[in-house]
């Protein structure tokens, strides 16, 4: 079987980094080879990027100077990691990648989506995910996590309206590639959005 | 007086960092502000991304990933030096800028010109040199270089082919924008070069 590169997407606290992992050990019991990695980071070089992006004060880089730091860990994310994996036949699912990018900078951040995506495709060339699953918060979630005010980060602490904005950025990308990009609702015990994931990937098993 | 953006590029060996500190004394003495600075760095992020290009095995970045930190450390130079100091008034002498990119990355490279340049266009806007002075080697000087193997770093050490290729590049983006960019014989004495210079700047003071 073809080996298969599935991106995990979707706002804070959806859970995505959990299912990442039942994903992987679903995929595994039925006899794949799977590599898990996240970005930002996920290779030597990668981290790297991302210990620059996090160390010192919050106008070290501009929004656009950050999204270039973006670009090019996930080129070496790409050709250290994801494309190496693929090549030896393995399965590789990846917490976040491009779509985040083009939600967080290109929507969110004002950047532009199409901008956003250029820059990228310059550092990854044609590795671009064969499946994206989209996690979507159910209503009490979303109610959940604005009560709480989001995760502690520099950008899950953002305001509501920013993670909106990220949401329907994520929203739009899925509605202009409805094949590759395949939403999946996150409200349930991880049991059952797990196994709505899989049947996300049917096709592709 | 406009104070101005002016860039010195060239291959390796031509004289370029010496240039740039006598054209600072030569402008000064008319009265002008200037700032000196060069790349890759000139500034506290940029800085440290330069250290990320040097540091670590040779295959840490494929040429992409390279060309995109590049651009990122161009975009926080720009950020927090470049863009600075012309708000202030002062004019800004470089050593290298985006012509480097395009020559070297783009042209000998092989990335492409105009791809090397839309990604770093993503990060720096329109903060583009009011001019820039190309250092073109004398017949002599560059036979004395060929000869001596050029410089002895990781760019300086590559074969004479390479450099041919990056002056090649220089000289078509000069042949593109004669406005913008003048050649500058490099023969002869400091002084004489320097003289020159500053004949190729005479419409701007």
């Amino acid at each position: 079987m073809t080996a298969r590169f599935i991106t995990l997407e979707g706002g804070e606290g959806v859970g995505k980094t959990t299912q990442l992992h039942a994903l992987a050990d679903a995929l595994r019991a039925r006899g794949l080879p799977v590599v898990t990695t996240r970005e930002p980071g996920g290779s030597e070089g990668a981290e790297a990027i991302r210990r620059l992006l996090l160390e010192g004060e919050e106008e070290r880089w501009s929004a656009r100077g950050e999204a270039l730091l973006f670009a090019a860990a996930r080129t070496a994310h790409v050709d250290q990691t994801i494309r190496p994996a693929l090549e030896r036949g393995e399965w590789v699912l990846c917490d976040r990648f491009l779509d985040s990018s083009l939600a967080y900078q290109g929507g969110a951040g004002g950047l532009g989506m199409e901008e956003v995506r250029a820059v990228n495709l310059f550092g990854i060339g044609d590795c671009l995910p064969d499946r994206t699953l989209l996690l979507v918060h159910g209503e009490g979630a979303e109610r959940a996590r604005l009560r709480d005010g989001g995760e502690g980060d520099r950008i899950g602490s953002r305001p509501a309206a920013y993670h909106q904005a990220v949401d329907q950025g994520f929203l739009s990308l899925a509605a202009a590639e409805p094949e590759r990009i395949r939403k999946v609702d996150a409200a349930g015990t991880p049991a059952e959005v797990t196994a709505r994931l899989m049947t996300a990937l049917k096709d592709l098993l």
